[in-house]
């Protein structure tokens, strides 16, 4: 299905249990919706504690879930031992994101040994129809952690 | 103090108010430090359910943060009867943001009469230091809300 | 072909002509692969004078391929009467663009009725092999030039 | 003058010969303003031959002018034996390009082992007066050239 070997077997469990470990992801209630090698999908469902003073989904959450399916599609690619930071991101926001729910998928287009470039798209879904509502760029570094 | 003049006197009451709408502020405990005509910080303090797994402010709570603050300062400077959308934003981590207290400052860089970019600038404040922990840069658009 | 309606059946004509009067297209030897709805490609081969010091064609070079592939492609959709401006442009690079040459392909993701927004790619083709060399998202802005 | 301390005490003159083995800085006619550790000013004067189609410099060489400024000022603080690659840029224009002279301005905002990040402005100046044209930041790389 995908591109991408990942070089560890154990990939989507390690890139569940890091997302499970943040505080923020339950914050929002994001939930896991699939994990590939380079390709991980992430959702959250409308509540008014995630939106902004319209009714839509808060473009601050917007960024965070696609940072965060990016950052979790380059882990499920990277070596034991080591952890995946975000450098930078970008998006923009192409539409309201005035959905049901939100859908944040996260893409690497190229994979590197210390730098990794992925795309993420976010789509709202709801009453039939699915509408996309942000696109990101986002470069990440592997690291060794320390006391790893 | 700021090289803008506002259009609106009642520019700090809309702001403070637009902030105050948004169910997401209040979900991370975010609160209005200063808004000035092009300049407006928030703040947020540390609780874990900001966090990632590493016990550092999430990287999309810093970014939504930041690009609260931009918007905030470019409304600011806007006409009664219109309102301000984020078109996108790029920001880049500098350092992880282990703090007490996380502060985002944006600012007005180009006011247009279309097209307003900001900069924002987050730090990391605890201990009696400051560490300057991320650095947005933000296009926004002014509109005519529709039914204003 | 195109998801594209173009409003000005002349779109081609214009674009092509808009391209053709600017003296650092000229410079740099690039040339009009093809403009369709919504998707333009633009292309220039290496030579020395576009590369950088290790024998690439230059990172400048490659930003302003993609720009201007982007905003080409915005240029087709919009009406008559209209022009394109970039407001920003974010721009990773994935490879060295080593190469016989490089093709820059623009195309819309949003079309708005102020911003549009485009991705740009840049691939270096040389040996029989293309390589993606360089993804850029662009943010422009539909204007009415004044004395038009 | 600077807050950084070179770890190449031939900083200035690996930095001036680096731009001047670029074919494309000489074809855009750019010249070497100052180097200072962490700081870079680069300008290019306004020729048709580095125009767009309505008399301005082009967005292209403004892009490319401005990410070569934050690479050399990255460049003045990297340790002998290692380089510096552009990961990505993000440049917003704030204003046309109309001048007799464009000038860069790259200035690093955070140095890393693996990543620094840079501030780049650019100004044009003409008739007594100078305007901000243009921001961007940009993300680089420390890397050990193979063979060096």
């Amino acid at each position: 299905m995908s591109a991408y070997e990942p070089q560890n077997p154990d990939y989507e469990k390690l890139v569940r249990r890091a997302l499970k470990a943040q505080g923020f992801m339950a914050l929002i209630g994001a939930e896991v919706v699939s994990v590939e090698p380079g390709l991980v999908e992430l959702a959250v469902d409308y509540r008014d504690e995630i939106g902004q003073q319209d009714g839509f989904v808060h473009g601050g959450v917007v960024g965070a879930l696609c940072d965060n399916a990016a950052a979790a599609a380059a882990g499920t690619l990277i070596a034991p031992g080591t952890g995946i930071l975000t450098i930078e991101y970008k998006i923009n926001f192409l539409a309201p994101a005035a959905c049901g729910r939100l859908v944040a998928r996260g893409e690497v287009i190229r994979f590197g040994r210390t730098v990794t470039v992925c795309r993420a798209q976010a789509f709202a879904e709801g009453k039939g129809a699915r509408r996309h509502v942000a696109s990101a760029q986002v470069s990440l570094m592997t690291f060794i952690p320390t006391g790893a």
